[in-house]
């Protein structure tokens, strides 16, 4: 998508350790008509019938309600730790995190995710795929088809597209990363 | 706002412990099209110059996303914990939380919250005010101009709103609590 890449060359900074710093846009400052151009362009790549965008806390969770008015359905997200205001039971999964380090668990109540949903699951990032698979987890245990997955940016250059498209699930990514270095700065698929 | 109150009344449920749960439509599950209302009924009250839309993670980021997109900003928010991926110098306050239990930091990127700001912070509860003082902080070390605070539900037999509205600050609640029990369920104000 040419918006988002444009975008990422003008204000994504590289960092070393692999580091794609884009808070001023997505996932720390957000642009909500960025977002709506987003939520439009996965409605393109997804015009099947969706009844739950899914995702997790807490850089998902802005565009994913951008792209839910666009799709005109509810927007679930995974938390990432048992608060007290969850009642009831849950789905969990068990996910590793690049960003923070550890293992961490994320969640939802099994009543706002169901059997008879058709569920497009959007994130920031991919990577090494682990938060998407913990997401892909959490639809299989409620039986709930997944339509597919949109995500903002992917590192293609990394294993996590692989990963999940081998499980059968089709990955739109909206920019996909062949190669950064702080010197060099971003190439694009 | 009628409709806010309207769907608390038919989907929310208040648990013993002070505990209203509106995890359907508001912060576990969201509803786009409810948020989006909510952002008309905000902008409506606050007709002036907003240059940013202030929040805190997790469950405010998605009525402020959508909020965004009415007052045509961008929307930063407050992150909960230092991560690998904010490089630079931050601001940063203390939070006690009730639902979680403990202090936490709450933390934003210094050249993203600027004195030049006209700051609009929205938040989906307003209970004992902390986590509103925490971001009103925010502004205050950034030398942004607070042109008042948006909340979706103040609980408002608590002291937030006083404690808040004491600084100075205007606030707006679109649904305010002035009772709720399990039994007889929710009265507003």
């Amino acid at each position: 998508m040419k918006l988002l890449e444009e975008r990422i060359i003008r204000e994504g900074k590289v960092y070393a350790g692999d580091v794609l710093k884009v808070d001023g846009f997505l996932n720390h400052q957000m642009d909500p008509a960025l977002f709506r151009a987003m939520g439009e362009e996965w409605r393109r790549l997804f015009p099947g019938e969706v009844t739950k965008i899914l995702t997790i806390e807490a850089s998902g969770i802005g565009l994913a309600c951008v792209a839910g008015e666009v799709f005109g359905c509810p927007v679930l997200f995974a938390k990432k730790s048992r608060t007290r205001n969850i009642a009831g039971s849950v789905y969990t999964a068990q996910v590793e995190s690049y960003t923070h380090g550890g293992v961490y668990t994320i969640l939802c109540a099994k009543e706002y995710l169901l059997p008879t949903d058709k569920v497009l699951i959007l994130d920031d990032f991919l990577a090494n795929g682990n938060a998407l698979l913990g997401l892909l987890s959490l639809c299989q245990q409620a039986g709930a088809t997944v339509v597919g997955a949109g995500v903002a940016i992917e590192k293609a250059y990394q294993s996590g597209g692989e990963r999940v498209r081998a499980k059968g699930v089709r990955v739109e990514s909206l920019a996909k990363i062949a190669s950064m270095t702080p010197d060099e700065g971003v190439g694009f698929c």
